[in-house]
C-alpha cells in the first residue's frame, strides 16, 4: 500500500482523529504483531494497555477510551479496521486475470460472454451460465446445465456437478465439491443398492464455502445453502439439507441428510449433526458437540449428546468431584454398617 | 422424464394398482416435498397419515396399509421409489461424454481403449489401464502402473498415485485421493525421519467413496477397501487398513494405520478409530464415537472412549442426576454427623 | 527389488549378521504379512513370538534378543527396516517425470529455471519462484508471487494462494491448499461482513502436509508451520496459527484462529483446537480430545474439554459405577428415613 496519513485514514473511516501528531501508515495488524508503521485497532480496556508495549504507530479505539499513541476513534474499531484491510488486498484482477483462457474448454451452448475470468484449463460443460463480473480461477469445473450467477470467485478446482445453481456475490473456495452423490443406499441380497440421486444443489447470494467443503445433490429437490451464510473449510452438507441464512458453520463440521437448520445458526468447529433433524432459528452450537435431536430456536448448546451449555459446564464439574463422591458414600455405608468410618 | 400413466409404473416395479384412477405422474419427490404430478412413497402407517397434507399424486404404500390416494403397493416401497428415481438421472453419456478428449495426456504405454470417456485434462501415466465401459471425467490422475476395471465413475480430479489397484463398478466422486503416502516418522536425532511408504491400495469391486476421501497406501503390502463397501465424503482411510465387505462409514470418519474392520460393519459419521485395532463383522458403532479397542462382532457402540450403546445411554442419564446425588451425599453425611439435614 | 543376500544388507544397515545361513532376501513386509523372501522387523521379546509362524525368510532383531531365523542385529530395528524400504520405492523420475511439461502453463514472469520438473496442466502464476530439484506432478497451481523452496514434491493439484511461501524439501500431498481466506466476518445490518484475509502462509523446511489439508491465509501477517512438523490428511489450520517445529498432527484435526502451538507437539487424530488458544512445547493431546483453554508444557491430554489423562480415565471408571451409586445413596437414605434398605 501507498503510504497514508492518518488523518486521511480517519477521513476515509468517518471516524475523528485523536492526538497531535499525524503519522504516516504503511501497514496494519493485529496488536500482538503489529510494529512501526502499522494501524491496529483495539475493542476494550483491557487490550488497551497491550498497546504500549506494542511496536504500532496508530490504533483505532472506541467510543468511551483514551490512548497515548496517535488515535481514530470510532464506534466499531474492527469493522473500520477490516474496511482499512481492503487496502492490502492482492487486487483481483492479479488473482484471476481477465479474459477467457485460451486453454479453458468451454462447450458452445455454455454462455460464458459476461464473465470476468474463466481459468487455464476450466471445464465448463454444455447449457452452462456463467453470470457478469464472475472470475473462475484455473481447473475449475462445471458440470452440464450448471449456473453461476454474477460476481462470483470460483477458485482452483473447485467442481460443480450437473444442474445445480449457485447464486450472486458466492465465494467457492480452493477444492469445494458441489453436487456429489447423496450418500444413500438401500441393502439388498446381494450388497448394498445405490439410491439415484436425481436432486440438485441450489447456493444462494452472498454465501461463502471454504476449501474441501462438499455439498451434496438431493435425492429428489434441493439441497439448500440460504442466503448470506458462511461456511468454512472440510465442511459437510448432506443430501436435502436445508441450511438457513445468515448461518456460520466452522471447519470440520457435518450436517446428515434431510436436517433443517434455521436461519442465523452458528455453528462451532467438529459439530456433528444427525440426519432429520431440526436446529431452530438463532441456535448456538458449541464446538465438538454431536446433535442427534431437534433443537429449539435460541439454545445455547454443547456436548455428545448436546446439551444446555450451562448444565453442560454443570455436569463436567460433578463429573470431576465424582471419585470423591464415592469414597465419601463408601464411608457412609461404613458407618451405616459399624464398620465404622 | 416423459410423463408415465401410473399403471405403468406399477407394471415396471412389479407392484399392485390399488385406487381406480390412474393418474399421470411426472415427478418424484419425498413425502415432505412431493406436489402434483409427483409419486412419493410411505413405509409406515405413521407417515400415512402425512400423505393426506402431501401434494403427491399417487403414493407407493407396503402390504398391510390403505390410502386415499391412487396408489401402488409393493412389498419395499423405497426399493421401488429408488427404481423408479432412475429415471430421472441425467444421462451418463451427459455427465461424462464419451471418447478420448484431445486434451487428455496418455501415456503411450497405456491402454485406454476400450474405455468409454476419458475426460479434458485428464493425465494418464506409464503402463496404466483403465477398463472396458469405464468413465473419466476432468482433471483425473492416474500415477504410473494404475488399473482401474469395468463401469467405473471417477468423476472430476480423483487422483491415483502409483501402483493402485481400482475393481470394477467402482464410482470415486469429486477429488478423492487414492494411494497418499500413509502418515508414518520415526523420531531422529534432527528431527523426524519418513519411514517410506512402499506399498499399494486396493479398492474391491462394487465399492462408492465420497468427495475429498483419502485413502493412504500401505507401508508395505496394500490397505484394502472391500468389495460393496461404501464410504461417505471426507472419510480418511490410513495405511495398512483392511476394511472389509458391505460396509457403511459415513462423512467425517477415519481409520488408524493397520486397523482390520470386518464385514457389514456400520459406522456413523465423525468417528475416528484408532489404529491397530480389530472391528468384529456387523458391529455399529453410533456418530461420533471413538474407539480406542477392539471391538467384538455384532457390538452396537457408542462414546468416547465407545461402549455399549444402552450402557452409555444410562451412564448419560445418570450423570444428569449427579449434582443432585451430590447434594444428597451432602445432606446425609450432616445428618450423620449430627449437623442436621 | 533386486535380489540381495542378507549379509548384504547387514552391512548396508550397519547391523551384525546372526545365523549360519545368508538367504536372499527379495521383499519388506510387517510381521504380520512376511512371506517367503521377506525380511522383517521385530522390535521386542513378545513380538519375536510370532517371528516362528511368520513366512519371512529374515528379521532385523534388537540387542538382547535371540532368533532363530536368520538376522540381522541392529539397535533401532524399525529404523534399519525404513532404510531398506527406501529400495523399493517407485522411483521419482517415474512418479514426476522430469522435465516442464508442455502443457504447463507457466508465466512468462515466473522461474521455474531449476525444477526438476513441472507436470501437466500446471499453472503457474506471475512471479512464482519454483526452487532447485523441486517437482510438481500435474495440475498444481501456483498463485502469483508464490515461492516453493528447493527438493520439494508437490504432488496433484495441490494448489497455493498469491504470496505464500513453501521452505525446502517440503512435500505437499494431493489436493492441499494452502492460502485460503481465513475464516473471519463481522456481524452487519444486512448480514455477515467478510473480513479481508491480507496475509500469507509460510511453510516452513521439512513439513510433510496430507491429502486435502487446508491451511488458511492470515488476516494480517502470517500463518506458520514450523520446521520439520507433519500434518496428516484433511487437517485444517486456520488462519494467523503459529505451528512451532518438529509437531505431529493427526488425521482430522483442526486448529482455531490465532492459536499457538509449541515445539514437538503431538496431536491425535479427530482433535479440535479452539481459537486464540496456547498449546506449550512438547504437549501430548489424545485423540477425539476438545481444546477450549491453555495448555503447558508437556501436558498430557484427553478428553471434551481435555484435561490430564490420568484423571479422564479416573473420571470414566467413576462415571460407569455411577448408576450402582445412585442405588447404594438411595439405600441409604432409606435406612435413614426409616424405611429399611
Amino acid at each position: 500500500m501507498a503510504p497514508m496519513k492518518l488523518s486521511e485514514i480517519a477521513a476515509m473511516l468517518g471516524g475523528e482523529l485523536l492526538g497531535s501528531s499525524d503519522p504516516e501508515i504503511t501497514g496494519a495488524a493485529g496488536l500482538a504483531d503489529a510494529g512501526p508503521g502499522d494501524l491496529t485497532f483495539v475493542t476494550s480496556k483491557i487490550l488497551l494497555r497491550q498497546v504500549k508495549t506494542s511496536g504500532a504507530s496508530a490504533v483505532i479505539i472506541p467510543q468511551g477510551l483514551e490512548c497515548a499513541l496517535p488515535a481514530i476513534r470510532l464506534e466499531n474499531p474492527y469493522e473500520g479496521f477490516a474496511t482499512f484491510l481492503q487496502r492490502f488486498q492482492v487486487p483481483l484482477d492479479r488473482v484471476f486475470p481477465p479474459g477467457i483462457h485460451e486453454t479453458a474448454v468451454v462447450d458452445p451452448t455454455a454462455d460464458v460472454s459476461l464473465a470476468t475470468s474463466i481459468g487455464p484449463y476450466c471445464v465448463i460443460g454444455a447449457d452452462c451460465i456463467v453470470g457478469k463480473g464472475t472470475r473462475l480461477a484455473s481447473h475449475v469445473t462445471m458440470g452440464p446445465n450448471t449456473e453461476v450467477g454474477v460476481d462470483c470467485q470460483l477458485h482452483a478446482r473447485v467442481s460443480i456437478r450437473e444442474e445445480c445453481r449457485v447464486g450472486n456475490r458466492v465465494i467457492l473456495h480452493a477444492g469445494v465439491c458441489l453436487g456429489t452423490d447423496g450418500f444413500g443406499f438401500l441393502p439388498g441380497p446381494k450388497g448394498l443398492i445405490k439410491i439415484p440421486q436425481v436432486g440438485t444443489v441450489i447456493i444462494e447470494d452472498d454465501v461463502e464455502i471454504g476449501s474441501g467443503s462438499c455439498i451434496d445433490r438431493a435425492t429428489t429437490g434441493q439441497t439448500v445453502v440460504g442466503r448470506g451464510t458462511k461456511l468454512d473449510n472440510l465442511v459437510q452438507v448432506g443430501h436435502n439439507v436445508k441450511v438457513g441464512n445468515h448461518c456460520v458453520i466452522s471447519a470440520h463440521s457435518g450436517i446428515g441428510g434431510s436436517t433443517v437448520i434455521g436461519n442465523r445458526v452458528s455453528i462451532g468447529g467438529f459439530v456433528g449433526i444427525a440426519d432429520h433433524i431440526t436446529i431452530g432459528d438463532g441456535a448456538k452450537i458449541a464446538g465438538k458437540s454431536g446433535m442427534f435431536k431437534d433443537v429449539p430456536a435460541g439454545a445455547t448448546l454443547f456436548g455428545v449428546p448436546a446439551i444446555d451449555v450451562k448444565e453442560s459446564f454443570r455436569l463436567f464439574s460433578a463429573l470431576r468431584k465424582l471419585p470423591e463422591l464415592i469414597r465419601r458414600v463408601r464411608k457412609l455405608e461404613n458407618i451405616q454398617s459399624g464398620k465404622g468410618e
